[in-house]
């Protein structure tokens, strides 16, 4: 159950009056990993098992999904119990400590250690044209019947250049990133120039996450930030922003982008 | 400085062309308390006083501005170093623990310890018409040119039910509920009959942030979601969600609602 109904009281310019509406529904999922509680992350109840994996690969603490031994959910609870074959000391203190450099030069952007430790830099030469990447954005946008009725979430797709594989929603927009990050590990999907589209800003967290799964073109709806677009142009990431109609914006590595050679 | 320029390639729906553009800053600022690394807040690089202020107080660490003996930012490095009156405990590993209650009542909702201590429910009788609330969103769009240069920031008002006090702006939605707090903490505000003018969606958190704050009506542009509508009812916030031209949706507390008597 992704939406909840709820009774509005509307006021619709002239008057107030009583309806009948749908909300996203917001739900926290508590992850234990060897009987210790981990982390609580607020979410869409769906792909609950793509969730808990991608969180955990993008937290650092799995790198494919033979690192967990068993993965059982509590949908009830919003309960995950996860055991590892490799038991991880949990060092919660230090594994969100801000990654502080010497200088102010590019490690310092790598503010959190567990980031330094699973981002990695994209070496792939897929090419892909702006046209594609509007038709991709507008493919997202046509799949995922949520946001239309609820206005609550966010969406990420996993596509090549030609067409999208599969997307996630999430009322989370780090979230929708895991569970396409988790479904890729669990279906063991080769991420060799793969693109995601993504309906979110391209904040830092997010070239992060987009760096941890291992994918080289990220094309958003929304505005970057700077510290966005400086970690994309350090992962060689190609970072597209403001995809919407006809339009795009190329923040990062147009080398990717058929048609920019000449520029 | 809260935006930065940067050269783009956009694609205009023909053609590549270079231009120059903004994007909006991301700044990470790490708070120490007592010489102790306490969080690394990412945040647009504006009112960092009024942002650590309020943060500490969302938190739960502080109750008031003189619980404060010092406060120093270094805004080259992204450092702010706080001296507490007393000593604090900091116990992160409890700090952020779920509280789970014996049921899946209410309580369960409050799903961290630290909220438990800190959000209350809120008595207050003040009234406000669904016309005063869309002259307020209004007013709060047009006091804000970051988002129509960057398209990057959300925005926070302190109001009463007739004008906009003051608004601040940040790439994250709660760093700007939490600068309206440390403002009203450090000014010495009364928080009584006051309205939150907001343009994010009413998650759990920024329910909860809203609660803590003191405030008794969020009125928002974008929705809402169902465990934020819940918990506004508990804690006796009238939520008013998708605020845009001349419509709005009341889920919560409409005894707050001229004209909501009748129905």
């Amino acid at each position: 159950m992704v939406r909840g109904r709820l009774q509005v009281l509307k006021y619709n310019g002239q008057s107030l009056v009583k309806i009948e509406d749908q909300a996203a529904v917001e739900y926290p999922l508590t992850i234990f990993i060897d009987n210790e509680e981990f982390a609580t992350v607020v979410c869409s109840p769906t792909n609950l098992q793509e969730l808990v994996i991608g969180f955990l690969a993008s937290e650092g603490m799995i790198r494919n999904r033979e690192d967990i031994s068993s993965l059982d959910i509590d949908d009830h609870q919003g309960f995950a119990y996860v055991e590892l074959k490799m038991k991880q000391v949990i060092s919660k203190e230090f594994y969100s400590k801000r990654m502080i450099g010497s200088c102010c030069g590019k490690s310092r952007q790598f503010y959190f250690y567990n980031d330094a430790k699973t981002a990695k830099t994209i070496m792939s030469r897929q090419k892909i044209s702006p046209e594609q990447c509007l038709e991709l954005m507008t493919e997202m946008q046509e799949s995922s019947e949520e946001f239309q009725l609820t206005g609550g979430v966010h969406n990420a797709a996993l596509c090549t250049e030609k067409e999208l594989l599969f997307s996630y929603s999430d009322i989370g927009r780090h979230n929708a990133l895991d569970k396409i990050f988790g479904h890729c590990l669990k279906e063991k999907i080769s991420l060799k120039d793969k693109v995601i589209v993504f309906s979110g800003r391209i904040s830092s967290e997010v070239v992060l996450k987009v760096a941890k799964i291992g994918v080289g073109i990220l094309i958003s709806k929304s505005a970057p930030t700077t510290l966005g677009i400086d970690l994309a142009h350090d992962l060689g990431i190609t970072a597209i922003g403001f995809a919407r109609k006809n339009q795009l914006n190329i923040y990062t590595h147009p080398e990717r982008i058929i048609g920019s050679e000449s520029l």
